[in-house]
């Protein structure tokens, strides 16, 4: 993408009213535009990022053996007074009255309208077991929106349901979501840790919360360093196989980690005080054991395999798709600007020329931007004619993770420079290689 | 994907309430579930359907030069004062308060929004052209809904936005949004024809409907049946050559085609009575030149070259995403089920094992559907222990464009049969050779 023909408004001012880093620079970058309290435009440099941490996700939740669909934002009222929460739900909850006097709401999460599809359609055990997930916008109307898209009122969910015939099938759907979503944030370029919580509004028994280690973060949390040490790389997880989950769930969930309303300060105590942590933290996703408080409340019943109807056991399971976009940055960003992630970055890389109009240098830049675009790679390629300096500024507040400048003093030995956003690590790489050479940092060849 | 492990809850009976045939398919193909009046759940088969043609609007607008972003579906009713439409709308535009009282509403349309985003940012001619667009759900209090996704309330729609610094620059996205859309919907495998349209309450001097044929439709057209001979195929457009794209619109809107509002009798007869047809059809697009009707109310100006502020020509641009689904249907079925187009269909093939449970007929599937997927085919297989005849029925209701059917007899010679669903056409293939034709067919070898 040439920039000239492309949109990101940036901004050179700091804007007042953003109180936290990702929030500033997701204004300054030209990701976000504020339409009204707590509600955002997705700019296009905004939107491609949320798009791939959508793909990300779709991607982990169907390697799980999740099953994809889409239900809509608004509901009707008479599902949430069936289940008792029409009421429970408070003022967050922004209720709507349609043109003929029908109570509606828009949905802050879906445990009634799934319920009642799940309920619609399935009757034996044979049918079991079924998770279905879908991602879509959900409204909470916080009382006091803040820090941009972190804690707004319109907000991109994925939330998921299981639906098993007992126990023992539910724990592992649950662990199947704790794996899908540690993998999933991994790709993204997060250290999530898991952590035992409090279940809220939704209920339920078991419950783990999912937090990124941010000065930021709204959560106050304690756990044992060590946790920070596991990741899964490349490794390949069978989701069918139960042994196999649950031991990869216990080795995330053995470390000590816990949010503030769940922890023991003995427990802590036991971890040896070289590895003993607290931080602020951001939540990015959650997930529930809650048994059968819905199937019993809203009937979901299936006969099993003695003829008896019984109740199926639930879960529901939660990640903050807009949320992460905040997350992300606060967890990597610098004084210039943010440090995107290669798994979610909007391009792969900068292209900047630092003579434009200047014809070698033009056509230089014009065959990178084409072989970059061959291998499969996505360039933003900063044509404009500005100074040299601003191009730069403009790159790192941007972040993309690779930047390739092309100037006259390097073509004389047929060579550009390929710098590290993260590191700040320059390279001489000659023309002909460059786009080679990222397509294997990429993963491409 | 296995159909025990899957989820399309398909029903027997004909519902009652769908009148029309794609809406009584959708149903009883499990693709959506009415979850209130108008309003729709996307099962897992309906949302691969709506995700598919999703992609195809993306690429083929992205095709064109536009950019895609993505505005929210709530909006303050402040914008909509700006421009004086708050109180034209009508009944249909879903008001909603908050729970500090403020006005809001869901929206149907995006011109007052989009046009906040661009007078915040752009202030030159040197930024211009500029057309962004969205894909997102709608929301119109429609006072009866009917006729299933065709005329449902909540509704995904991709509505584009093109900005320019004059009326011939606005002419040519008007082109671009023409070609681009009919390509689209050739992709999707439809006949749709552009028509001279009325604007309604979008306003505008220059607009097109675009129709597909359908007994169903709500729309009266009348046309020269020599359009339907018009197609791209796999000729490539240059979006930037101006001339090149009003020779491919004067193409396709020489032929006499309008609807029922704009029709002239006396220029309609002047078509040869032989092509002269008068039909029922489906909107699925509609494209507008408006002029400055928004940036004069909402003073969206630039500073042209010769630095006086003008008001930039504005157009409006939208796809039926969600009606798409519909409109496909009632162009593409029998008295059998859906007949799905290769573009858009949710799996490329049917698996169906004609003895589930004996050794080798399973062997031979699951040796098939590996194969499949390593070509990159999607397959669903009918892996449950029902009657044959149950299970051609439920593929033909699906409607996958092709079927492989794999039975004992045919084994013996190591064939299998691969059936077309549109024409019926059966022919004999060898178990080694059946992913290498479907391959060859969607065009991935």
């Amino acid at each position: 993408m040439r920039l000239t023909k492309y949109f990101i408004p940036v901004l050179k001012e700091t804007p007042s009213e953003a109180q936290i880093v990702s929030h500033r620079y997701m204004l300054r970058a030209g990701m976000i535009k504020q339409s009204s309290a707590g509600i955002y435009s997705w700019l296009p440099l905004g939107f491609k990022v949320l798009q791939k941490i959508e793909k990300i996700v779709h991607e982990e939740q169907m390697a799980a053996g999740h099953i994809p669909m889409l239900m809509p934002t608004l509901q009707s009222a008479d599902l949430w007074k069936e289940s008792g929460r029409y009421e429970d739900y408070g003022e967050e909850m922004l209720r709507i009255t349609d043109r003929h006097g029908r109570d509606m709401l828009y949905g802050p999460t879906n445990e009634e309208l799934i319920t009642d599809i799940f309920r619609s359609h399935v009757t034996s055990y044979k049918d079991l077991p079924l998770t279905l997930y879908h991602i879509q916008w959900k409204f909470r109307d916080e009382i006091r929106p803040r820090f941009g898209v972190m804690r707004g009122r319109e907000f991109y969910m994925k939330d998921g349901y299981n639906f098993d015939l007992d126990y023992e099938g539910a724990m592992h759907s649950y662990n199947r979501h704790m794996i899908s979503y540690l993998r999933s944030f991994e790709r993204m370029g997060l250290k999530a840790i898991p952590m035992r919580a409090d279940s809220g509004p939704i209920g339920g028994d078991d419950t783990h919360e999912f937090l990124v280690l941010a000065e930021t973060g709204e959560s106050e949390v304690f756990y044992d360093n060590r946790i920070l040490d596991l990741a899964f790389g490349n490794k390949e997880v069978n989701y069918e196989q139960r042994s196999e989950c649950a031991g990869l769930v216990e080795n995330w969930t053995k470390p000590y980690a816990r949010t503030k309303e769940t922890h023991d300060e003995t427990l802590f105590n036991m971890v040896s005080e070289e590895h003993r942590k607290e931080s602020r933290a951001i939540e990015v996703g959650q997930i529930f054991y809650f048994g059968t408080k819905y199937s019993d409340s809203m009937n979901a019943k299936v006969q099993n395999d003695k003829g008896e109807n019984v109740s199926v056991h639930m879960g529901s399971h939660g990640i903050g798709v807009s949320r992460l976009v905040g997350a992300i940055i606060e967890a990597n960003h610098d004084e210039k600007g943010i440090i995107w992630p290669e798994g979610v970055t909007p391009f792969h890389c900068g292209l900047i020329n630092l003579r434009q109009g200047d014809d070698e240098t033009d056509l230089a830049c014009e065959k990178i931007y084409t072989s970059l675009k061959l291998v499969g790679l996505d360039v933003l390629y900063d044509d404009r004619t500005e100074r040299a300096g601003g191009k730069f500024a403009t790159m790192d507040l941007l972040g993309l993770p690779w930047r390739i400048t092309v100037g006259p003093r390097g073509l004389k030995n047929n060579v550009v420079e390929l710098v590290s956003r993260r590191t700040g690590v320059s390279e001489e790489v000659s023309i002909d290689q460059v786009s080679k050479r990222l397509a294997v940092i990429y993963g491409l060849v």
